[in-house]
């Protein structure tokens, strides 16, 4: 079984309510949607992400021989189930809005319809693989918004929630503009740029600082970017000044040095000052170290002459704001509109579109959230991917969805995407879907 | 290249890093330790886990044809390099705390001592595995002890981040006690009990709320836990007893409802009202939706009559703090112990162990952090785990690990596990290592 492809990572009450179904020949064609609702803290808009990885995974899915023996032996279900799934395939369509696409709270990005039992059964790994990498990409698009050019890379591997965060986390933010990822398998599976050079241990490993540099250097003549706060930042800079017209006469450039604690922007003023006194205007600054979309406004706020930033464990977790109020729900079923009614969750019901009105001068005007079949003027953001269970089209280059990512953004009010307070973004409610809403409570 | 076992899931620096160190021959031993620095809430003791996957990554750790190829192709490395990887294994010792133990800020829970570039190389995935299983159960713990001996399931699939984050948080969270997971395949992977029945799109695809109870209870008649909040929760109760002497005469017990938006202590109130009246004193009330430690205990203490709860998002995120400030840090090298001065980030150097000191009662009373090689009375808490890159044991059964953490968190002083002010747990530093500490600063 393999941990990103088997149909049992789902939770069971997927398999349980699918015998039932299957039982009572429940198989009319549902409609599921998945949606955001609006963030405890600030994200006045959020970045789709993800939706690649679930195509891929709706196309393969199988019960293999293994996953048909763990539920005929679980004791769970029964043996006419487990036979049947040797048959499951996800023969459904999918509607949804093409990666990199800004949406606001209860828009739908994906739109599934499909037989009952199908639509249903994919429910707990589409939610786990979208909403991750919509909310990695909300994030790191944050931190585009606040970088103002500036260079951004994801180091945030380690402390990403286990292996497959890592790698998604890595796809997500260079989705929503960064420059590259410390994660090499990024590299090695969707051709995301990668970089890096040396951590602490490097320079504790050896006896002398300036050592450790020079040895590097002559090591990785293409990419030297000196680590200079093991010690003491001020000091290392003055040995990279020292060592610099040494590995001039072998023709090894010192591209950048990196910071990684302490007052970042007061060291990145006093490191560049000492570079551009030692002649090393060329070699850049830059920055990590516990960063997220706030103190990178802080530091260039001030001033500070940082090139780039890295970033790791507040971005690849979205630390202010872990998870989101993600949902994939019910909305039609054999015909009819259905929505819970639960307190506090009230959802709006039938099959929807959600369709973006833009100002002459191409900024966002407002959205309006449409039934489906409804005609309506403006962009229809949910498009056909899937008829069939068959892909319509050959997965987009990460380059492509990259492009749109930055229409979207700069596509956005000023005022939606400064950062402290944002405004709301309009979303209307089309007279139709407002006369079902009305009918239907 | 498998996602879960590539040693292309690291990030680029340890491979430029390891570069230098081969063409240096700076292959002397290094001592890396992995601990957690203090957080910024209320966690007084975290509980270590992860480690079984730890040491079945290191053993099995290769770099295969794919992942030399990239080497080779990434134009990043000298072609010795690529060659030299051919024959990469981890041949180092590991010293660690067995999964489930209690520990506490700045104690190393793991020692890696191996040549510098085995090591290093192995940081980045190590840290990815540990440092998340660590923290799931550390927040799983935290509901332990909220939840006063209640049942605790994990239902975090869909919002944990990825793949590997649902699967590993299952496991984190039945290491620190939890009942059950609702993720299948925790439970044909590692054997956890896994529990499950419907969701809300289940009574929606009914047009009737009573036959979607009736249907689901014929389908599963071992396992009838109904969900009543999809309309009205009292009302849906009422149909619950209704129900239930047609159930009875079929042999088809009701066992729980299950409880998830509105406030759910006051619905567990009136819905015990009606179910006792109608007989069903057997029914347990399960609540779900949005909790963790602190709703847990604030539902409890009203008195509220719920027998089980189902935590997801906050806590398979650890949403209140979704990452720890953990390291993987060089403390020796050759011979000689090794340590960072960066501002704001002082470690402890050269190779330690815990030792653990109890009262007469068996609570614990206070940890030594000392040098690895100092006698020292107490239970050292650092076991031989590998030597020469093989493993000393067979895995432990996630029974062992259960009963492990159960009499850790038993053990804790009451002034330490109570949830909100929790006090300081005493970590006092030897004489050696504090004269190593003042030798180095």
């Amino acid at each position: 079984m393999e941990l990103t492809r088997t149909p049992l990572l789902t939770d069971l009450y997927q398999l349980t309510m699918l015998q039932t179904y299957y039982e009572q020949d429940m198989t009319e064609t549902a409609v599921f949607e998945f949606f955001v609702r609006k963030a405890p803290v600030s994200r006045p808009f959020y970045l789709a992400a993800g939706l690649e990885q679930v195509l891929d995974w709706l196309e393969q899915l199988r019960f293999g021989e293994e996953e048909r023996q763990w539920i005929s032996e679980s004791g769970l279900f029964s043996d006419a189930f487990a036979d049947r799934l040797a048959g499951f395939r996800f023969s459904g369509d999918v509607d949804a809005m093409p990666e990199g696409t800004v949406f606001f709270p209860d828009e739908p990005i994906i739109r599934v319809t499909a037989p009952l039992p199908e639509a249903q059964l994919v429910e707990s790994r589409l939610m786990n693989i979208l909403h991750f990498q919509t909310l990695i990409a909300t994030k790191a698009a944050r931190c585009m918004l606040a970088a103002q050019g500036r260079t951004l890379v994801d180091f945030g591997l380690r402390r990403a929630h286990g292996a497959e965060a890592g790698l998604h986390a890595a796809r997500a933010c260079y989705v929503a503009g960064f420059s590259a990822t410390a994660t090499c398998l990024a590299n090695a599976l969707y051709g995301i740029p990668v970089t890096g050079t040396m951590a602490h241990s490097f320079i504790l490993a050896h006896d002398d600082e300036t050592e450790a540099f020079r040895r590097f250097a002559r090591s990785h003549p293409d990419n030297v970017v000196l680590l200079i706060d093991t010690y003491d930042t001020e000091r290392a800079a003055e040995k990279v000044v020292a060592l610099a017209p040494e590995l001039a006469a072998e023709n090894i450039p010192i591209k950048a040095v990196r910071l990684d604690s302490g007052d970042l922007a007061e060291h990145a003023r006093r490191v560049r000052a000492i570079l551009d006194r030692g002649g090393l205007t060329e070699t850049r600054i830059l920055a990590s170290g516990g960063l997220d979309e706030t103190s990178i406004a802080e530091i260039l706020d001030s001033g500070a002459p940082v090139d780039g930033f890295g970033v790791g464990s507040k971005v690849d977790t979205s630390a202010d704001i872990p998870f989101l109020d993600s949902a994939y729900k019910l909305h039609a079923y054999a015909g009819r509109p259905r929505f819970k009614r639960s307190e506090g969750k009230q959802d709006v019901p039938g099959a929807k579109q959600v369709v973006r009105h833009m100002q002459d001068a191409g900024e966002m005007a407002y959205d309006v959230l449409t039934l489906e079949d409804e005609a309506a003027r403006g962009e229809p953001l949910l498009q056909p991917m899937m008829r069939g269970g068959r892909r319509l089209a050959q997965p987009e280059t990460l380059e492509a969805v990259r492009k749109r990512a930055a229409a979207s953004l700069a596509a956005l009010p000023e005022e939606v995407k400064r950062l402290p307070d944002p405004a709301t973004y309009p979303v209307r409610i089309s007279d139709r879907l407002n006369a079902l809403m009305k009918a239907t409570t």
